[in-house]
């Protein structure tokens, strides 16, 4: 039988993780390999490229491929739609609008999203709960030059990200992570000690070469992102 | 001239961004989108590939492939080597190492890193600068009935994550993402206020199937981990 990439791909970490091939050293072409698998350089080619995209092996045009010396350079995190998130868990899933305003962009939502002075902005601050409790706390900021028909969309019973997943078919963002310390508002709503450490993901989303909406979420106290390899 | 993966790439995403091809709409199949692009159809497979993998179109294989209700599923953040990550600013990096002891692992070490009861450990405490200025505290612990070899290393003039890169190949992990409060210790390391929130970064590490490492990093004060589209 022919070796598939996935024979190729695993022999080749096999080899790696046994230590045969080291970390540095130089990994035999991919005409050589094609030879020694009795396939087809295509099919050499896909398993050499799947062990570069998982940073096992760094490929070089003129040098050749490699055994990675670091193993890991990338994490990658599920960003779930949270209703989902809630839901595949088996709990129920509960939204609230806290707010709702059409303001002019503050200065510092000005600067994130390239916005002019005095631009149009819908300011809402929502809640998602699990079971009744607070999960999450959200606030979101949509640009209304951009996207007008965010004036009269109604968020009362579901929330925005939703609403803009079916706006906007692709988009470009920028994601941040930190940990911010929750204020007497965000301790309110989430339910815990003001002070105590939250994580925090924010987001900002581009359309069309312009920046349509930021998004700040506060997950629940205790909360972490986690993902395996 | 024939079109390239890449300008197949970019027309599907034009059509999808343009509302052309709508959320949830199904794509014309290979055979006929190599017909119209005038290419090969492993070249059609090759952009279509792409466009799964970073999310935009849903394929399967009875039923074709269609553009994504929810068009980001996923974020990748980079891990830097805190060596590089540091001088890649310009910044001078320096390394201290606070505490390395010989330990037989804690309770909730053994539960994390499924050892047995009376296994050793070797535990370090590491501080991470740049600039003289604390960067990252890393608190390590090493299994020592998988890397013997971990007694004896030195870890006076560099840190345990190198080490461990030269001795484990490729490896299995788990990474955690959390908000924590600075301690006493913490807060004496960091040069930062008790109580003040930090973000975490933890990691479990396996090889051939056993678990090698675990670590827990907290980043300086105000640190985000950040990436983009």
């Amino acid at each position: 039988m022919t070796a598939t990439y996935r024979d190729i791909k695993s022999d080749i970490l096999g080899k790696i993780t046994r230590g045969e091939w080291t970390p540095g050293s130089l990994i035999p072409g991919e005409l050589e390999l094609a030879e020694t698998y009795g396939s087809a350089r295509a099919t050499v080619n896909r398993a050499m490229r799947e062990l570069a995209e998982e940073g096992i092996i760094e490929r070089k045009r003129k040098s050749g491929s490699r055994v990675r010396l670091t193993p890991l350079r990338q994490a990658r995190f599920d960003i779930p739609v949270i209703r989902r998130e809630i839901e595949e868990q088996g709990r129920a899933y509960r939204y609230a609008l806290v707010r709702s305003e059409v303001v002019e962009a503050p200065e510092w939502l000005r600067a994130r999203l390239a916005l002019q002075p005095g631009s149009q902005v819908r300011h809402l601050v929502c809640l998602h709960l699990a079971d009744g409790t607070p999960w999450q706390h959200e606030d979101r900021w949509i640009n209304l030059a951009l996207l007008p028909q965010a004036l009269a969309a109604d968020f009362s019973a579901s929330g925005p990200t939703e609403w803009l997943m079916s706006q906007i078919p692709f988009s470009a963002v920028e994601i941040s992570i930190s940990a911010t310390a929750a204020d007497a508002a965000l301790a309110a709503h989430l339910d815990c000690a003001a002070g105590e450490p939250l994580l925090m993901t924010e987001r900002s989303t581009r359309w069309n070469d312009q920046m349509v909406t930021y998004v700040r979420l506060v997950h629940r106290p205790g909360h972490r992102m986690t993902t395996r390899y």
